[in-house]
């Protein structure tokens, strides 16, 4: 069982109310396990805003427990007045994150409840937005487990995965989904050892991906990105596993910059290569991978690893997208909570 | 013209002696360009040592001259004492980086040098030593210009060329191997640009190889290691060209750790993949990479990237060769001092 990234803690259990968010603060790994106990909204977009909570999933459910906060700080107030709270709360989360498509998700759902609540007293108001809270999370949770659930066929004991970047349960309530199917797979008995990808700019498989595995005692071993290539030629690597930031409605596939590179990788050397991503993933409104803007990111990225350095001569250009795009026929299956989809993707996704 | 590495500097020219060190100090590129000036024979042990100079032919020139500031320190002796000074100070060098073979090699020259030349005066001798130094850095030069003057005839007008690490004029006395090519090319005119890659975990690509680009006003871009395959994909890059640590009897190619996988990349892209490298570095000796040993480095090297991080967790694994092979096939041409060798290398490099 991976730790919690994220979670409410009541202040009297069994009483839901009032209580508390507690997070670990994602910035201070691997050096320091900080867990941020607040009841600040503030202190949640701040959260947000400073990668301390990151990932998509884990973003919809902390700004859901920021409107929670909020409406708990108006305790002792009318319904309506905690309805008005909890409108400022959303317009205030939103702007912590202006592109992370999670966040607006998760605040209209806080907010669409709120409203079809406002006939309640204050306390059971207060207690259905806490309870929409969980249900975000519980969803989440369960999202991640049917994706481990699937991803763990893939998986026999003994064997050797490589990831790159972070696609587990620091991204998300628990699970994650690109590691999920190793979580599932220790739960079921068998060994599987792991390869983390450092994933350069940020390391975020070296400090975050190695971190939870390592919390979860799973093997894992950390290596550059230019040593993939060399673990799979040694024979060291039985199948590789990512995650996703976006599929088009071919299966080509967006994600952190590299994948593309160890997809290739991969198929070279004759090895599975597998997606795992929620359904929400999918983006069936573009034809290919073509249509998928990629960001590029601040030379300071690359140019200050981990906030040593500098590593690269002032004036010299840095090319630093935060994406690539992994072509469909790369993918050996892309594996979601409904199951394992395989190609043609254009008609299996459709389906 | 690529920046000097390393020379010597007469104090009162036009008489070579007596003179001083000149060398700058690659530990503190890209941020400050520090040359530094010594006839102290410990300064050069240390600079050696602690990859101030770094590149095996470098190193085995700073050596030579090393030898030469011994000698002018017993200025006013009889040659006998001299003699004694240039074996105790090869001794003292070859202790500096025990596993540079280019090192005991210009150490054992300079030895064979002092011996032929124990019937000379004083001052003769002196002469002798220095002026077999000079001989050691202008072979090299000459290598690394015909290296280049080979490798510029696979460089068309407006190409862009990617590389690895740094086997550039830092690492010899001016022009390098892999960098050679750019540029005799850039003399004889042609516009070409460069993708640097960063080269993690020492950052060799984006530290020494975009400075010494820059410094010759070539168009460079760093990018991280596991941004070479999208940069490819999008058809950025016409041809990748690489260094050598030691090439096998079957042309398979020992080099800085991810040069294997830049060549599995380019071979899926369809780019031409060069090695350029002195005929030195052939190691007829072995028949294939398999013979070749790969040293593992430290740690701390990926886990404190450029003094930042730390980026890994206490107690997780790291598996950090230093070097890969890349195999025969994957290799357009090899380009040495003496020609461009192309495939079946077991015959071409025998020949």
């Amino acid at each position: 069982m991976p730790i919690r990234t994220l979670e409410w803690k009541p202040d009297n259990p069994p009483d839901p109310l009032p209580g508390h968010l507690v997070f670990i603060d994602q910035t201070r790994l691997p050096a320091h396990l900080e867990q941020i106990r607040t009841t600040d909204i503030a202190a949640t977009w701040k959260a947000i805003r400073t990668l301390q909570i990151r990932g998509a999933p884990a973003i919809g459910i902390a700004a859901a427990y920021g409107v929670v906060c909020a409406v708990q700080a108006t305790a002792g107030s009318q319904t309506a007045a905690m309805l008005a709270a909890v409108e400022a709360a959303a317009d205030y989360l939103a702007t912590s994150r202006p592109t992370a498509v999670n966040l607006f998700w998760a605040l209209g759902r806080m907010r669409r409840t709120a409203h079809a609540a406002a006939a309640l007293n204050p306390a059971e108001f207060a207690a259905r937005m806490l309870r929409e809270a969980e249900l975000i999370r519980d969803e989440d949770d369960a999202m991640c487990r049917a994706i481990g659930r699937h991803g763990a066929t893939l998986l026999r004991d003994g064997q050797t995965v490589l990831t790159h970047c972070n696609a587990g349960g620091l991204a998300t309530s628990s699970y994650g989904t690109a590691l999920a199917p190793i979580y599932v797979a220790l739960e079921q008995g068998k060994r599987v050892k792991v390869y983390a990808d450092e994933t350069r700019p940020l390391f975020q498989g070296a400090r975050l991906t190695a971190w939870e595995l390592q919390q979860a005692g799973i093997e894992v071993t950390v290596i550059c990105d230019n040593t993939a290539a060399w673990v799979m030629q040694q024979g060291r690597v039985d199948l590789v596993m990512v995650g996703a930031d976006r599929i088009a409605a071919n299966g080509d596939t967006a994600n952190k910059i590299g994948t593309y590179g160890v997809a290739c990788l991969a198929k070279a050397h004759g090895i599975p290569f597998y997606v795992l991503a929620p359904s929400s993933t999918f983006d069936l409104s573009l034809a290919s991978g073509k249509e998928i803007p990629i960001e590029e990111r601040a030379a300071e990225e690359v140019s200050r690893p981990a906030g040593g350095g500098p590593v690269v001569p002032d004036g010299v250009a840095v090319y630093a997208p935060a994406f690539d795009v992994t072509p469909a026929e790369a993918i050996t299956a892309i594996v979601s909570e409904r199951g394992i989809l395989h190609p043609p993707y254009t008609s299996s996704l459709r389906a």
